[in-house]
């Protein structure tokens, strides 16, 4: 069990009509609001509306179209309208990308620097403005954490950054919000929060019973309710259960005890900064190939532990109830949940230069690899790409 | 799933030699310390040298000798301090009862009312001096929760009483610490976090999976390194998962979701209250004679669930086997953790007047009675207190 600081200091209201809570929140910070969500599902969901009956004494500017993988000009815009106008307090109305978004903007309003210099470097963030969300996406978990990610179309780059200075200050999570999202969304949501928690449980560290148990139990309630979505989707007690089960596999407490040596989420960045591909679809890929790739025989009695206990495997043979928890995992992402099957049918195309991808992935990581469960050289993403073709 | 706020916004430094964060920590409130301790174990630890060594720029102003069950009269002597020394910032070093008078004085310093009357109407609070702690004893979870409790000899109460203003700022946990915390201390630290787990795993909320399956997993944590601080007071990995999980227990996550309705607290207080009884091994008692008690058809499959995820009781009985889980946790903490097996052996006289006892602990509670798994009337109190003789 490594020495860790465990630090989340985001209020959670969380169940049905919890944004109630919203102008007395919001009051604490100040009246001048930037409203931040992408592409109008907040209206369709009546939220726009309710937020402006809710704030009808503040003021609000509005910046919206923040896209599915947020990029740097729409921080850039965030941030322009915060200095425009003065705003006081960001209220980020979305899933994820809104967030991610929101942080970049508040990290960039009260700064001189170029957000994207801020991403590159997060030292260099020194204040922020404060963030309030209202989350409609069980997904990435950054209504309770303090990173982001951002990309840059013109580098070809998605970077993700941290500070404790973006923790929202507040996140309403009401898992009503999140009936209506797609069937589609609703299983890469899914698969992001599971690539999260087993990135996480999948680590050489002894002694961490506490993060290990819960992190399997993230995962068998992600394995519960998940295909509930599909079938059901506004049943309260899947969506309750995904969308807590999403907050708490990446808020910091499973990494405490285990530290933080993830592998999937590296060779992800990079295949979405090039095809604007889902992020948790592209996941659900990689995280069966990846585990099939790295398999050996010091790592196997980890594998074949979450094999039993998440898919209750019952093979007596280690290294064969790995490989038996490997193809349930990519069963359950690809038949269960139905997501893309391979990278073609995610998006990427069959003659991307996956081989010049692996080395870019690679290049931008220090000491050029991922340094994670298994450390990953360029051949070795290569490897795991072409698994996902 | 019940609706919840959670909002835990301690940080917590966790290992070994995570006292080095203190000054920086300490800076950043002040340079007025009153440090805040209990019988002088803390000497012998050399903490108290190296608090001094550490804060040598900081005035220290010592309020010791807390009790216990902190008494009102050791939380007016430390209000009185901070405000004679004008203190800036409290140091609690020590367990759960330097923990609470920390949190008592915290509140006093800076409010004109008597400490009494902020305990009994903790909403009197407005304002309070920050807290800082380093943990000595894992039992209490009162290193990272916004409560405390506080005994008042004179009226023969004991009241528990919470403020979003009292979480501690930050808290030190290093498991080392507690290598020179006794058999006897240890293991009721350990009953009390097992009590703290099960007032909330005992509910008759649906839906509530990650609640459940976390406090079940806090269970088997301390059903498996609970012996081992008897026979190893110096394992790293026990001591570790013990205060992680004391932590966990009580700090608002597993209440979210089913709420809150204890029951084995409200009997122990006011037996605390009058015999100066340890908290811990008197819940010990109490745990298993409440679950025995109740027992019914309605919560047997809860119960059962208990004995065969914590205690793997393999009865296909649904009620057989809740008590054999029940007699199984009346002997982990009797036999294998040597707590007191009665009340006589707790330091109860046998001539106590437990029916007088039993009434006067459900006068004080709303409604006159114990709102908690079931509900329990002052002879249904008498009746488990009889359990325990």
């Amino acid at each position: 069990m490594k020495n860790f600081t465990y630090y989340v200091p985001t209020k959670i209201h969380f169940g049905k009509n919890q944004i109630q809570h919203l102008p007395e929140e919001v009051a604490s910070f100040g009246k001048r609001v930037l409203l931040v969500y992408g592409a109008g599902s907040i209206k369709t969901l009546g939220l726009y509306d309710e937020v402006y009956r809710l704030l009808d004494d503040c003021t609000i500017v509005e910046c919206s179209g923040i896209e599915p993988n947020p990029r740097i000009d729409s921080v850039r815009k965030g941030v322009k309208l915060c200095k425009t106008h003065n705003i006081d307090v960001i209220l980020a109305v979305g899933g994820g990308s809104v967030l991610d978004a929101s942080k970049g903007i508040a990290a960039g309003a009260l700064s001189k620097e170029d957000p994207w210099e801020l991403t590159l470097d997060a030292k260099k963030i020194k204040v922020a403005l404060p963030i309030l969300s209202v989350l409609t996406l069980s997904a990435t978990g950054s209504e309770m954490d303090q990173t982001a990610v951002i990309t840059n179309p013109e580098t070809k780059s998605k970077r993700g950054f941290a500070s404790d200075l973006l923790f929202p200050k507040v996140s309403i999570c009401d898992p009503t919000y999140t009936y209506t999202v797609s069937a589609f969304q609703s299983a890469a949501g899914v698969a992001d929060i599971m690539s999260h928690i087993m990135e996480t449980f999948f680590h050489h560290e002894e002694g961490c019973d506490i993060s290990d148990q819960v992190a399997i139990d993230l995962l068998k309630t992600c394995v519960k309710y998940g295909p509930v979505l599909l079938d059901e989707p506004d049943n309260y007690e899947a969506r309750a259960n995904i969308m807590w089960a999403g907050t708490w596999a990446i808020n910091g407490f499973l990494v405490a005890g285990p530290g933080k040596k993830w592998s999937c989420h590296a060779m992800q960045h990079i295949l979405s900064a090039y095809y604007d591909v889902t992020h948790g679809a592209t996941l659900a890929l990689l995280e069966p190939a990846w585990l099939a790739y790295i398999l050996n025989d010091t790592n196997k009695d980890r594998i074949a532990r979450f094999a039993r206990e998440v898919f209750h495997v019952e093979e007596e043979n280690t290294r064969a109830c790995a490989t038996l928890g490997i193809q349930k995992l990519y069963a359950f992402f690809t038949e269960t949940m139905k997501l893309p099957k391979n990278f073609e049918e995610l998006g990427i195309p069959t003659d991307a230069n996956l081989e010049a991808l692996a080395k870019e992935c690679v290049k931008v990581r220090p000491g050029g690899h991922i340094d994670g469960y298994e450390v990953l050289e360029a051949n070795d993403v290569y490897e795991i790409y072409k698994r996902c073709m």
